[in-house]
């Protein structure tokens, strides 16, 4: 009874099943999925004499499903989504490793779009996730039960260090929690990695003297890779808060190294630079949730940014939702704080709120620096707005008693969420 | 005279000039581009001070063209090839950063496609390009004037080392110059890495023996980033002919710390496995010429496969060209060998030399191993189409002296090339 057997063996195997979108000019998905599964495990099946199949049936991929969606009448491609199982007898349980194997070859194979990876708990074991999560950062912040408020530094090319530590000072004394460094702030003379570290913890240090609030501060990780490290350490030894790092500049399993390295043991911020190069295509690439929400998750990023649907640079509502449940649903790691980036100002908090939830971060540029009263205002106003949402009032109520605000909303506007149940 | 002074400053400035082709649904392009150069720099410029101005002139983007393409009366993007100009001071000399800086938020920021890049002389001065390039593989194979001819073990997945050396034993009886492993296949109990060298070492020095053939064997190099050089040395000590390097699954700077270290010392293959996330939408990403050409090529890699234009994985012929061209062009670096692959067979020699010439490498899977008379034979074949190509031959000569070609041509067919100038 081969076939029985066939199945016994597959119930203890572990796999990881790769989901796709594919467009299909043959009109056949179903043999595109069957090529997939043997073109990039085993090579062929049908004609192998039986001693070979036993030898090889754990290494061989499988179709797990084939979904035709519908199209219009005439189309000349067949769109569906298909699901194939690949053996982790295939593959070291590594980031590099799993691409290669589940979207190497393919990704250069026609109008194929990988959506997403399910890990068995055999490969998920690999890997770390996050080392402090949402609930560790809650803990070095003190700041339990509600979404934190992030900054990120303007303007900072070509200006020296009185200028970073001003403009990080107005920003802590406008109540943000976390100011990250711009992602295309690198090694210069001006402002060295080393001494943003130093002089940005100075300042932070003497505001939480002055006010009680304390900021961390994000300071962008950059240079050659093997370097990294190294430099990642002394930041830690510096007394560094958080990691900013770019992390699609480099590779996931940089990321993942970072992670892990126990000399380093910073919170880390992963930026979706250059993510947009894999992942903006409907037809192509790999989606955002997998990309900026699962696997930035599992290699072990603390926050992850991604755009915001409301901005300039802006998601699919949908496609910025699903990033936020990938980082934040049960699973065997901890949860990565979704931060919906661009566009944002203080008006938009009622409805980050409603996306996002209480586990997220509001992150904005040019909605806390571009507030009349400058940054401190501007972080302000964000945290009025997102006291007044948490308490169930509507911005446009007793904005009196809120002045940053009330200037804020006068400059941007407002959006008010309709309740769910109303 | 600031408008002078500006240009003189100018005149001494180390840029890099970022070449992308934009869909703007707003028609103004223009407007774009002066956007893209000043947000991804400076920020703002017009209202700034004239002290502010000075102090940060060395680093504004600038807008060096626009260019408008031909698109239907009507439509609803208007298309253009805008190029900005990024000063160096703005970054570290590596790739991370000027991929951050050239296309990092940039890439999440609509339909935008990432065309080229023109270093600078002072930027290039800091990428190696290939370590031995064309003539120094060609050197080592002692073959200096016709394309190289590689193959690719098959069905190599859960097979044992017998199984490997006997399959690599055939095709270097065929004649093939290079045989690569298996993109897919990664650190294993039946083929380890190490035994894998050192076997396909005693292999091809037995052919060598036998036959004066020299085969160099592509061993693939996976496993965590942090111990590549490790194990790459490794490899260079146990007598390593060439690396196979899935780069866009680690990242292209992790190429380039390979390449530079002197303790590996080794040829590069670079894969370009992943790279179709990257590259695939005309849309999106970054251009192959681009990524699997010029970047390659500066981050040190020898060879560089991508997909042929002739095969069922294909590549428009224009861009499997502009990669051929990218990778041998006159530069301030060696040239790397293009490896057009996929759909390859020995009816194809003719076409794949009219392409892509003498500088390049002829590389089969299925060509090889599905002759009649196995990978030997299917070496044999490829050998004689070359020897009769190079010669001036057509394929359809003189059949009878080459039973192996015969069977292919039998098999495959041939693709007869028109004379340029007949």
């Amino acid at each position: 009874m081969p076939g029985l057997a066939e199945m016994k063996g597959r119930k203890y195997m572990s796999e990881i099943i790769a989901t796709y979108l594919i467009h299909d000019a043959k009109h056949n998905p179903e043999k595109k999925a069957e090529e997939i599964a043997l073109g990039l495990t085993v090579g062929s099946w049908t004609h192998l004499p039986v001693l070979e199949k036993n030898q090889l049936r754990k290494h061989k991929g499988r179709v797990v499903s084939v979904e035709v969606l519908l199209t219009a009448e005439g189309s000349k491609e067949t769109a569906a989504i298909i699901k194939i199982a690949y053996p982790t007898a295939n593959f070291s349980p590594d980031l590099p490793a799993i691409l290669t194997t589940v979207f190497g070859k393919l990704s250069l194979d026609g109008k194929i779009k990988l959506i997403d990876l399910q890990f068995s708990n055999e490969i998920k074991s690999f890997f770390p996730g996050p080392r402090f999560g949402i609930e560790g950062l809650r803990e070095k912040l003190n700041v339990r039960s509600r979404p934190l408020l992030m900054s990120i530094f303007k303007g900072v090319l070509g200006k020296d260090m009185n200028f970073l530590t001003s403009q990080l000072r107005e920003q802590a004394h406008g109540g943000i929690d976390i100011v990250k460094d711009d992602e295309i702030l690198f090694e210069n003379e001006l402002t060295p990695f080393e001494e943003r570290i130093t002089e940005g913890k100075k300042v932070l240090g003497q505001v939480f003297e002055e006010t009680g609030h304390r900021t961390l501060y994000a300071v962008n990780l950059t240079g050659r890779t093997f370097d990294l490290k190294a430099k990642a350490r002394k930041a830690a030894s510096l007394g560094a808060d958080l990691l900013l790092f770019n992390v699609f500049a480099y590779g996931l399993d940089v990321l993942q190294e970072l992670r892990e390295d126990d000399g380093i043991g910073l919170p880390i911020m992963a930026h979706p630079a250059v993510s947009g190069a894999l992942s903006a295509s409907s037809i192509y690439g790999i989606s955002y949730s997998l990309l900026l929400g699962k696997l930035l998750r599992y290699a072990g990023a603390d926050l992850s940014l991604f755009p915001s649907p409301y901005g300039s640079v802006a998601l699919e509502k949908e496609q910025a939702i699903s990033i936020g449940q990938s980082l934040t649903s049960e699973d065997f790691c901890k949860k990565t704080f979704p931060v919906p980036s661009a566009g944002i100002h203080p008006g938009l908090v009622p409805l980050l709120y409603h996306d996002f939830g209480t586990d997220s971060v509001i992150n904005a540029g040019g909605g806390v620096h571009g507030h009349p009263d400058g940054a401190k205002g501007g972080g302000l106003a964000f945290r009025q707005a997102i006291d007044l949402t948490l308490n169930g009032n509507s911005l446009s109520e007793s904005l009196s008693d809120y002045p940053e605000l009330k200037k804020a909303i006068d400059l941007w506007g407002h959006t008010e969420v309709k309740a769910k149940n109303a």
